[in-house]
C-alpha cells in the first residue's frame, strides 16, 4: 500500500501547541475548589490537552491505541527470550481480545486498532488493519534492515492511519507495539541517534538470561558497526537498523501532530519512534505525554532526552500500549476536573488562599 | 456517639495476610499471554487484592471513599492559609458534589461517605454522616487537642464505619480527609511517633508562604514541649496533638484490616492516620496501598517508616482522598488482568520465555 502524503508535507502541517488555550485552561482551574496547582500533573495535563487541542475546555478525547506488529530478521541471532512465531500468535491473541492490551484498553474505554506493519507469516482476519511493507526486516547483521523506500513507506501509512483516525473523532492515540526482537533494533536506533554506548541502552526485552544479554549488545554492535547507520539522518538509522512497527508509529506521531491529535507514548519502542519523529521535527515533542518508564533502561535516556517526564514507574516491560492504556484513565481525570469541579463563586468557599 | 467495638477487640481481630491466596494469584498470572512477571506493579497489586481477600482470584471490589472533616484549634495560630470556616464550606461543597474528590471518586466508580468528625460549626445535610466527637479540637498550645476518651471515640466510630461499609459489601476503602489546620496536626504526630525533628516533617500545607511555615513550625515546637506527648504512645500523641479526622481514620484502618478490607491511602494526613493504626498493630501496614506521594514533606518519611511505596507521584497536595481515587482504576486494571487475560493455553502462543 503506497502512502498519500509524503514526508514533506506532514512537516510542514505541525504547528506549535496553543499556549493561550493553556492559559485560560489554567486560569479556569485556579477558579475551582482547591488550592491553586494542588492538584500538580493532573493540571498539567489538562493545561497539556488544551494546548494541544487548541480548545481551552476540550471535551473527554476519543481514544485509541494502535498496536502496530512486525517481525524482525535480527531475531535469527538469538536476541530474544521467544522465538518470531510469537509475533504473529500475538496478533492473533490482540485479534480475539486475550491480550494484556485488549484488557486494558476495554478499562481505559479506548478502541484497539491492530496493524500488520510486517510479520513474518501473514495473519489473516477482518479486525487487522493490513499495512504490510515486507515480511519482517532483513536480518541487520547481514543487510540493512530495509531500504529507504521501505522506511518511508512505513511512515507513510503510519501518517495515513493518524488521519484516518482523526476523520473518526479520535483526539487521543495511544501507542503501542508487537515484535519479537524490536527491543534489538530499538537499541540499535537509540545508540545511534543519541550516541550513546549500545551497552547503555540495551536491556533484557522479554527476559534474556546474561549471556543472552551480552549476545543481544554484541548483535547490535557489529550490525552498527557493519552497516555505518548516519546518526544524523533519523531515516538512514531507521532503515539500516530499525524496524517497520518502529517507523510505523513515528508516522503515527507525525501525522497526530499535523492533526492536532495527542499522542499518548508507552514503553522503549514507542519512544524509539516518537524519537525518529521528533529528529526530523523537533517541535513534536510537544504533542507527547510519557505514560511510564520501562525496564528497558535505553528508555530513560529517550525519556531524558525528549524531556518527557513519565506518570507512572510500575516496572513494565510488556509493551503492546500497556503503559498509555493506564495512563488514559489519568487523562480523563484531568478534563473531569475542569469540566466539573466547582469554582469558588459557585460553591461558596473563601477563596483566601493566594 | 458512642462505638459499639472497644481497641481491644478490633486489635485482636486483625489477621495476617493469607500467603497462599497471593502465591495462586501469581501462578495464575504467571500463565496468562505475557512475559512473567512483565506488567510489575500491576501483577502485585493483583496478588496483594488475593492475599489481602483470601481470594487467589478477586472479583473487582466495590469501592468506597471515606471523607472525614474536622476542625482544629490550633488554626487559631495562623498556621494555614485558609480560615477554619473554610472546613464546613468544603464539607457542603463535597455533599453538593462540586469537590475535587466528588469529581474523581465519580470518574473511579467509588462511592463517597462524607462523614463529619468535628467540624466547628456543624454542617446540616442528609448526606452526611455525623459522628462528631466535638467542635473541633482545642488548641494544642493551650490544652490537649482533645481527652484521652475522645480520641478512643473517634478511633471507635471509624472502626464502626468500616463494619458498617463491610455490611454494605465495599470491599476497598479509600481515606480522605479536610480540615484547616490538620497538616499541622499530622506534623506534630509524625514529629512526635517517628521522633524527627518538626522542621523536617512539616510542609506548606494549603499554601503558605515562607514567614507562614515558620510560624508553623514554632508552633508545632511549642504545642509539643507544652504537651509533652509520650512518643511510643500513639493514643497519647493523637489525643495532645492531633486530630479528630485522624484518630477516625486511624479507625477505620484498623476496622478494614479486622474486615480484610483493602485501604487506600491518601496523602500526608491519611498517612499520620495509618501510622497510628500500624503503631497499635504493626502487621496492619499489609493492608495498605500507597496511592501517591504528595508534596507535603513529612509524607515521604511516613511511607518510608511504614515501607509502602506509592503509586503515583504527581505533586498533590489536596487531600480530600483525591490520591485514592486515582488509584483506583489502577486496581481495578490490576484485577481485570487476573480475570480477563487469555492463557498461553487458551491463545495457542508459545510459552518458551522462561
Amino acid at each position: 500500500m503506497t502512502p498519500t502524503v509524503t514526508l514533506a508535507d506532514v512537516v510542514g502541517r505541525i504547528q506549535p501547541l496553543n499556549p493561550a488555550a493553556g492559559v485560560k485552561a489554567q486560569a479556569a482551574l485556579d477558579q475551582k475548589t482547591k488550592p491553586r496547582r494542588s492538584l500538580g500533573r493532573l493540571e498539567d495535563i489538562a493545561v497539556w490537552l488544551a494546548q494541544v487541542s487548541g480548545d481551552p475546555k476540550p471535551t473527554i478525547p476519543k481514544k485509541v491505541i494502535v498496536v502496530a506488529a512486525a517481525d524482525h530478521g535480527v531475531a535469527a541471532a538469538g536476541v530474544s527470550a521467544y522465538p518470531s512465531d510469537v509475533t504473529a500468535q500475538m496478533v492473533m491473541n490482540f485479534v480475539s481480545g486475550g491480550a494484556a492490551i485488549n484488557v486494558l484498553a476495554r478499562q481505559a474505554n479506548a478502541d484497539l486498532v491492530v496493524v500488520d506493519v510486517g510479520v513474518k507469516t501473514p495473519v489473516v482476519a477482518s479486525e487487522l488493519l493490513e499495512r504490510r511493507i515486507r515480511a519482517g526486516t532483513a536480518n541487520m547483521l547481514d543487510e540493512p534492515a530495509m531500504s529507504l523506500d521501505q522506511a518511508l513507506a512505513t511512515i507513510g501509512n503510519g501518517v495515513d492511519l493518524a488521519d484516518d483516525l482523526l476523520r473518526k473523532g479520535y483526539k487521543c492515540i495511544g501507542l503501542g507495539e508487537m515484535g519479537i526482537g524490536n527491543t534489538t533494533a530499538a537499541s540499535a536506533l537509540v545508540a545511534c541517534l543519541l550516541k550513546l554506548p549500545v551497552a547503555d541502552v540495551t536491556g533484557r526485552g522479554t527476559g534474556l538470561d546474561d549471556a543472552g544479554l551480552r549476545r543481544k549488545i554484541d548483535t547490535i554492535e557489529t550490525a552498527i558497526a557493519r552497516r555505518q547507520p548516519q546518526p544524523d539522518d533519523p531515516l538512514d538509522v531507521l532503515a539500516k537498523v530499525g524496524g517497520l512497527e518502529i517507523g510505523f508509529l513515528a508516522g503515527v506521531c507525525l501525522g497526530a501532530a499535523a492533526n492536532r491529535q495527542a499522542v499518548i507514548l508507552d514503553g522503549f519502542i514507542t519512544g524509539a519512534a516518537a524519537l525518529i519523529a521528533c529528529q526530523l521535527v523537533p517541535s513534536l515533542r510537544e504533542y507527547l505525554l510519557a505514560s511510564h518508564v520501562s525496564v528497558e533502561r535505553g528508555h530513560r535516556y529517550v525519556l531524558a532526552h525528549l524531556g518527557l517526564k513519565p506518570l507512572l514507574d510500575f516496572d513494565l516491560r510488556l509493551g503492546e500500549g500497556t503503559g498509555a492504556a493506564l495512563a488514559m484513565p489519568i487523562v480523563d481525570a484531568a478534563l473531569h476536573v475542569l469540566h466539573d469541579m466547582a469554582t469558588f463563586g459557585d460553591a461558596g468557599v473563601s477563596d483566601t488562599g493566594r
